[in-house]
């Protein structure tokens, strides 16, 4: 019957620590998407920068490219430098949104959900660990009463009462 | 000696047209030059907004790692991801760095020259312009009269030809 206890202690207190490492872990999910969503607040500020210089860059190039002579070259290698860049702002931007749908979005939903979730797990083992506590217990209690009638009884008829006592331990 | 001006006219005219570019493209610089420091400072909050994003990541990682189980191995998976995006930082932060060293801080040394040399040369030009059309002129003029105390004087001097060439007449 102790072995029991003891187990039933080690299970409750290793669900307690995981418990605890969920509950824990609140504040670090938080801070992760603070820290997330300011820098998806910075990336889209630096996109809109980076389109501006682009525009700028772009005006530079026009202006190579309408003049007389080989500045006219300098010009059409500038406008070439200034799309590619363009695609480079394409990627930022598309990366900017997947940050917003794909973690910050989705990972405030889960952190409500995580957050119910955690508290729920614990209170639901609370009760269910006391309760079966409880229980082992009052078994653990019975046994006992019922293992000092045995010895009683055991100068008496040794045999019988042995069978009883191990079908009740099968049972807890 | 009207082709003479008439050319001199058009390569003033010319120089003019390009000198007038240098400086209607002063603002254009001017322009890029701000786009340019204002998406470097972009950058740069970005990296810092960057660099708190990993390290709210790296804890994520760090307590996946921490807890018991197999979700240490999505600790080490967070981990790896997470020095991955630290090199990308690092790459952001040198592309930050080159941004102002090798652009924006050698464009405004060199529109200040840009500056000061379009309009010495403009000043130049106009002086050395002016010298050349008033020589040109005069020499002109110069010309005008040679030729016509030539003109004058081809008048003259056939007619005292032909006075000798009648009193020879007579003389026989």
């Amino acid at each position: 019957m102790e072995t029991v206890e003891k187990e039933c202690g080690a299970l409750g207190g290793l669900f307690q620590a995981i418990v605890n490492d969920m509950k824990c872990s609140y504040p670090v999910w938080e801070d992760f998407s603070a820290k997330a969503t300011k820098l998806h607040s910075q990336l889209r500020t630096t996109v809109l920068a980076a389109v501006a210089f682009l525009d700028a860059f772009q005006k530079v190039a026009d202006m190579a490219t309408n003049t007389r002579g080989a500045t006219r070259d300098i010009g059409s290698a500038l406008t070439r430098m200034c799309m590619r860049h363009r695609s480079i702002e394409a990627k930022l931007r598309q990366f900017t949104n997947a940050l917003m749908e794909s973690l910050i979005t989705p990972l405030q939903d889960k952190i409500e959900d995580w957050k119910k979730t955690a508290n729920q797990l614990d209170k639901d083992h609370a009760k269910e660990y006391k309760r079966s506590r409880h229980e082992i217990k009052k078994k653990s209690s019975d046994t006992m009463k019922l293992q000092k009638k045995a010895r009683k009884g055991n100068s008496q008829q040794p045999n019988a009462v042995i069978t009883i006592n191990a079908n009740t331990h099968k049972e807890t």
